[in-house]
């Protein structure tokens, strides 16, 4: 009875089921989390009842139920790196926490609190390791790629649960698993404000994102040299990606055409976004939905990208940025830079890649997957 | 209707969830393995319906489930060892199986199979992994720990889910976390035909198992110096143990008083039982209930172990074996084999640590959870 009130008042109860390897919003990197929050907030401020399953320290308007006690990146140093050793006092084997099983009590901990019947759909925006349990459920239980599908060995657990519902971040995000039973696809949306648009824009151009590869950190390098102006460079280096960067990034580093600013939080980032000449994302791989495209344009600066990934369906040619096939096109494109008018890319943002937006497409997703479509 | 006839018959349909290390039975190294299929066997000769989740490659008079498509430590090395790699034309990153999602896949096939009320109980053998499944089923759902809790990082999980039934393999390894809900001990069984009484000795002794620092070769190889005989070593070299292969064991190997027989499958290892004059077991940690001991004492071998885990269940001290507290104690028990009397070793294995005992056991663990008390 109470359920059919429940969703008579167009209320629904959602099981929000965050990664947990940042905090729910996260400090600094952590953009699956960002996108988390900005859709809990969202959803919660539309009047929904939403339970948000992440690790302590998530911040939430929603109800919050802290499944782990760190988040996974945030593990404090001592218990992350302890050596393995036989205890023969305790006759233990002590050793690092098992973060398998810590993720996997996370997606329990959400599972279980459907078993009484409380929540009308669950979302999930963990990666494939959580799909095994999405047929123990009776609920609907769809999941945000967020890219997952990009890992080949993730293709054995996705076809096993291919008929579930998937949400592609991107229409282009499909041709990573086109099998998949997609049910929509909807752009991460932005927090605006903090965001705003700036229309006066500083002769340098911005790498942001992390520091891999297929990122294109070293390809921007090579376009800031051509286009002849400086280069700032934002991101997070990972372990496995030290070596590009040792070899790749850091010879060019001079504090004067090539700047590296380390891994930045969201405030510090905003500014970098809003007074840049352009934002370069030569990305050589199929870039789902990443965040960095979209602040920089809803601050209203152009981005000069490759054809890969969600890029041609977030820079409209000529209007919002440049889609390029080469670092010669990219540099040639930062001497059109005067073509785009800032206005347009806030625009395009506010009316494709905003919170609202991105949330009632969510919730148009979850009427549907419960029958209550409009 | 038919689950009322199918119990009252007291035929049960027990799903039976296996590691996936090993095909079951193992062919060689594989303590779990061969203990599911001891049961699994038993148990269809007792006329129960068992369903086997197995890796491919096992071999069962049950239903067997090929729930993965190899043995974990059978996995081709060229999948295994695939190099991580972003590879352009598909847009995928390639590399080595995801293990940890083929493991889920494996019990959540197990698990999903429970939906339709086809099983009286569901019995893990698995690690702790399995058990954030355990609260989504309708039937019982029993764990055989098989030392598990050994590992210290396995307490969180083991802690969330201590009100569900769990089996000790010896009342010992109660010891490792005491505050489970322990609905039984239930001894491991051998196969009493592989393991032939033999009454006739040779003055060798025995070390079998794997070769870490905790099974306690290297003492072996002191207490056979200090008795003055031959010592035959049989076991897995694990990659995490090599070092210390190479540094307490191999310089002491000279194929005369100290031998490598390197890693034998049971029919190999089971005449080195035979003709041993004792099995030497001086482990320093709890093992649960090590098969080694059991073919060992089966065989009509006495054992001269330390009093650590489930040594003190399986040696009757002067009976069927001597317990020691160090390398000279075991080394004069050496001079006192003699005493021991084989028959009366390959009688406290049939009557205590046989299939049907075992058998006989796990059935009254799934009568009493599902209230079939007798």
């Amino acid at each position: 009875m109470a359920e059919e009130m429940n969703t008579e008042a167009g209320r629904l109860r959602i099981a929000m089921l965050a990664p947990v390897s940042w905090p729910v919003p996260p400090d600094g990197y952590g953009p699956w989390e960002q996108v988390v929050s900005n859709l809990t907030e969202e959803l919660v401020a539309m009047g929904h009842e939403v339970t948000l399953f992440a690790a302590a320290g998530s911040q939430t308007s929603a109800r919050l139920v802290e499944t782990v006690p760190h988040a996974f990146s945030l593990w404090p140093e001592a218990e992350r790196n302890a050596p393995r050793r036989f205890d023969s006092v305790s006759g233990l084997l002590e050793g690092p926490p098992d973060f398998r099983a810590f993720e996997q009590q996370h997606i329990a901990t959400c599972i279980e609190a459907t078993r009484d019947g409380g929540f009308d759909v669950v979302h999930s925006h963990l990666h494939v390791h959580a799909l095994v349990f999405s047929r123990l459920i009776e609920c609907p239980f769809v999941s945000s790629l967020h890219g997952a599908a990009w890992v080949k060995a993730s293709h054995a657990v996705l076809d096993r649960y291919r008929d579930q519902p998937f949400v592609s971040l991107s229409d282009a995000e499909r041709q990573l698993k086109p099998d998949l039973n997609y049910v929509a696809t909807v752009y991460n949306g932005i927090r605006l404000d903090a965001f705003p648009l700036c229309t006066e824009k500083e002769d340098y151009l911005l790498f942001a994102g992390r520091l891999a590869p297929e990122k294109g950190a070293a390809e921007a390098v090579e376009i800031a040299r051509l286009a002849g102006l400086p280069l700032r460079i934002a991101g997070l280096i990972e372990p496995q990606h030290q070596a590009y960067f040792d070899e790749r990034i850091k010879p060019h580093l001079d504090n004067r055409n090539v700047t590296y600013l380390g891994l930045l939080s969201q405030r510090d980032l905003a500014p970098q976004y809003q007074r840049a000449a352009a934002v370069l994302f030569p990305i050589s791989w199929c870039e789902p939905c990443s965040m960095v495209g979209i602040e920089a344009q809803g601050s209203g600066t152009p981005i000069i990208g490759t054809r890969y990934g969600y890029l041609p369906e977030l820079i409209k040619h000529g209007e919002t940025g440049f889609l390029v096939d080469s670092v010669e096109e990219a540099a040639a494109a930062v001497q059109r830079l005067t073509e785009i008018d800032p206005r347009i890319c806030r625009a395009n943002v506010v009316a494709r890649f905003s919170m609202p937006v991105m949330a009632a497409g969510y919730e148009r997703v979850y009427r549907r997957l419960i029958g209550q479509d409009a």
